[in-house]
């Protein structure tokens, strides 16, 4: 696509290339012109491309692009063209997009902005970051309860071009409180002569606008809506989320979760539009701080040189031994971290989680410690015939008891810490295999150090 | 809830539940029937509620059940309930269902599904798990494009009702190729004389049958659709899929991933309704995998026993170096294979993601190798009045010398092994931090000791 454009562009056929952009979907000529702007680093091609677009098209194509191609065409294009452009975007859009521009931009906007939405603008940029009002919407369709079935149809066919969606609509009271739902179906199959406060379902669910979206998330994927009504204080409707803009939630709140789970900090950028100097930004803090921990396990091996220096060997399993406990701990928190997520777990089953965390560890470290046991016996059998030291039987049964209880401890913390976690109204996900990992290397070398000292005749 | 069903039902106030269940959501009421057979264990009860379940909300009440239940209530229910509900349950929903069910429920269940339905479903069950196919369904609305507007919204009106979704309409060719998409929303406004062939969005976006479910959910997140199109080998129209199902599937597949990337077997159930040995299962084998290849560290170590006895103090850096390589290394691999999942990372920019990679390592790696010298030499300058002995700056130069080198080679290994892993069509994320920190361990010590060897008079 992108080769086709640029040789009609080259041939000034611009004529053709109206032609084609036509065809396309608006998100598709978005990441045309992302492209333009990645590779070809031509700022008038692009121009003049988003100026081709038809009026109707325009504001959906900006909408899906990144926030520095947005500032770059705000910057170029005249001041008609801006006013076109704001004034056409969904709500919800334009929030997103002027929560990215710098104070200058957002100013021009403003300025051709009406005053109404200015207003309106104004209250949404008030509500807090990742709540259900920052991502709500306020074109939707709402009825009076009296109103008749057909009646609501003509409504729907005047003002339905501009709403976000017209498959929803919500019924409210004279003061504005949420009633109920009336789904366009019902509408079409329904008698033009009865109300929709008749036909309408009573009761809808619906969320504040001050829930958190990964909460919106999981109502939304609960319930297969396509759609939600969002209610303030007083439980008065004063926006919509729609199944699009909760798919990005749910894809940004998994990605964030993943990122902090190893220790990076969240970036909305893709990887590779990401640089160098930021990616490595988000990284070095959470190195530091685990390299950091990980001096307290130097510290306490620096602490057993004695019974270490007496039998080497010793060293050998430390490895070992702190990889399985931290991958034991990791297991479970991350389990643990993603049931919490998808509010399948809550802090109240603490209990519950814990007990059943320490009967797997029971198993998974029986089988473990069992087979590694047998592996060492299994290599001292060997160790004749293919020339290495045999390990005394006596340190194979330290690492192996070791083992054990090491894989226990590990399971207990990796539950536990992301449970306190949420209950102190920290993020869960930091309790996950990098920290988890450190915690319980110290640990391990604890247990391993204690055991050895009890059974080895040192 | 629970709790006032339970009294309504020791008082026998049946009319009052019925009452209550009919204000009720599906997905709520599942939610209680499923509540009362974890904690009531009373399956009389469970039986007489879904009972009183007007019929056109019980199967839907049933699609939202857990497979247990599912199986008991039809085990319990008559021929005709059977009948009733294997017929009122979208299609999608029937496969759902009936892939989990033993052999003899799937029997009982197929004698009673209409012949039509016994074969689609046959053909249904024949797609491969997780591809678009296995999660589409058939109740959509298809137009030919001679169709006129007033006469298609004729037809909505009287087949809509059994249709998964009527808000997008797909017209076809008379040999049921993909032609266009109408949003019901286009018909309610445009002229009731017009064609749907002249209204209709021609080229619709579409999948194919035999999609991956991740890339039909990226391709909904891209242009945020309510409804995609799914098209066989031949360009027919075969189903179409849903926002609600893909909102399902985003879930399930960010968890597998999650999964995955911790060393755990993915499961479908819920953490809280899964048994101990499930669990237990599903851990112990990956905790023996990487038990087995820490064995490559403990070996490394073994080798250099001579290095570590002439100076014991050597030892203590080395959980400090393996730390770092592990969450070094698992930061890269963890933003690579969510990239790779988001369809925003292919393997064909390995050269990119490789360079990135190098030059992020060299800034961290940097940082934290000096980082790491200036803490030892300040805690050299502090011991003497705490207490412990001062590391022999050559050590501290070997050790920050080596933190470098980790860093940087963790961090090539964690962005080519997911890389190499999909291309080889293994799933990424087996390529995260347990697998990762497990090599990764190995070519930090190597790298210690070789550093080690040259630098230290030994």
């Amino acid at each position: 696509m992108l080769e086709k454009i640029l040789e009609l562009y080259g041939k000034k056929d611009l004529k053709e290339i109206k032609r084609l952009l036509s065809e396309c979907n608006e998100a598709d000529i978005a990441e045309l012109l992302q492209e333009i702007s990645d590779e070809q680093d031509d700022s008038a091609l692009l121009i003049t491309l988003f100026r081709m677009l038809p009026k109707e098209n325009a504001a959906e194509v900006f909408a899906y692009l990144d926030k520095d191609l947005q500032q770059l065409i705000i910057e170029t294009i005249t001041e008609k063209e801006i006013y076109d452009i704001v004034n056409s975007l969904f709500l919800d859009d334009t929030i997103d997009f002027i929560e990215e521009m710098p104070a200058n931009v957002v100013k021009k906007v403003l300025r051709h902005t009406e005053p109404d939405r200015r207003e309106l603008i104004n209250k949404f940029l008030n509500f807090p970051e990742d709540s259900a009002g920052s991502i709500m919407t306020i074109e939707f369709v709402e009825f009076h309860p009296d109103l008749t079935v057909g009646d609501a149809l003509t409504k729907i066919r005047k003002t339905g071009i501009d709403k976000e969606t017209v498959y929803y609509c919500y019924v409210i009271s004279s003061d504005r409180k949420l009633l109920g739902l009336v789904e366009l179906k019902s509408l079409l199959i329904e008698d033009d002569s009865k109300t929709v406060g008749e036909i309408m379902e009573p009761n809808p669910i619906f969320v504040n606008t001050l829930d958190d979206q990964e909460h919106v998330a999981n109502v939304f994927r609960k319930y297969g809506f396509y759609s939600m009504p969002v209610v303030d204080q007083e439980k008065r409707l004063v926006g919509i989320i729609t199944a699009d803009d909760v798919m990005t939630v749910m894809e940004e709140e998994a990605t964030e979760d993943i990122e902090v789970m190893a220790a990076v900090s969240p970036s909305e950028k893709p990887y590779l539009k990401t640089g160098v100097f930021t990616l490595a930004r988000h990284r070095i803090v959470w190195l530091l701080v685990l390299m950091l921990s990980a001096t307290f396990t130097s510290n306490i091996i620096s602490g057993f040189e004695e019974l270490l220096s007496s039998m080497i060997v010793l060293s050998s399993f430390i490895p070992l031994l702190m990889d399985t406990g931290g991958n034991a701990g990791s297991q479970s928190s991350t389990l643990i971290i993603r049931g919490m997520a998808l509010d399948e777990i809550h802090p109240s089953d603490i209990l519950r989680v814990i007990w059943k965390e320490v009967r797997v560890a029971v198993i998974a470290g029986g089988c473990l410690s069992i087979f590694n046991f047998l592996r060492i016996l299994l290599l001292n059998f060997l160790s004749p015939y293919m020339n290495f030291e045999a390990v005394d039987p006596m340190v194979a049964v330290v690492v192996s008891i070791s083992m054990f209880f090491t894989v226990i401890i590990s399971k207990a913390i990796g539950c536990i810490l992301p449970i306190a976690a949420k209950k102190l109204k920290f993020d869960p996900a930091i309790m996950a295999a990098p920290l988890i990992t450190t915690i319980v290397d110290s640990l391990a070398l604890l247990i391993y150090f204690a055991i050895a000292s009890m059974l080895l005749p040192i």
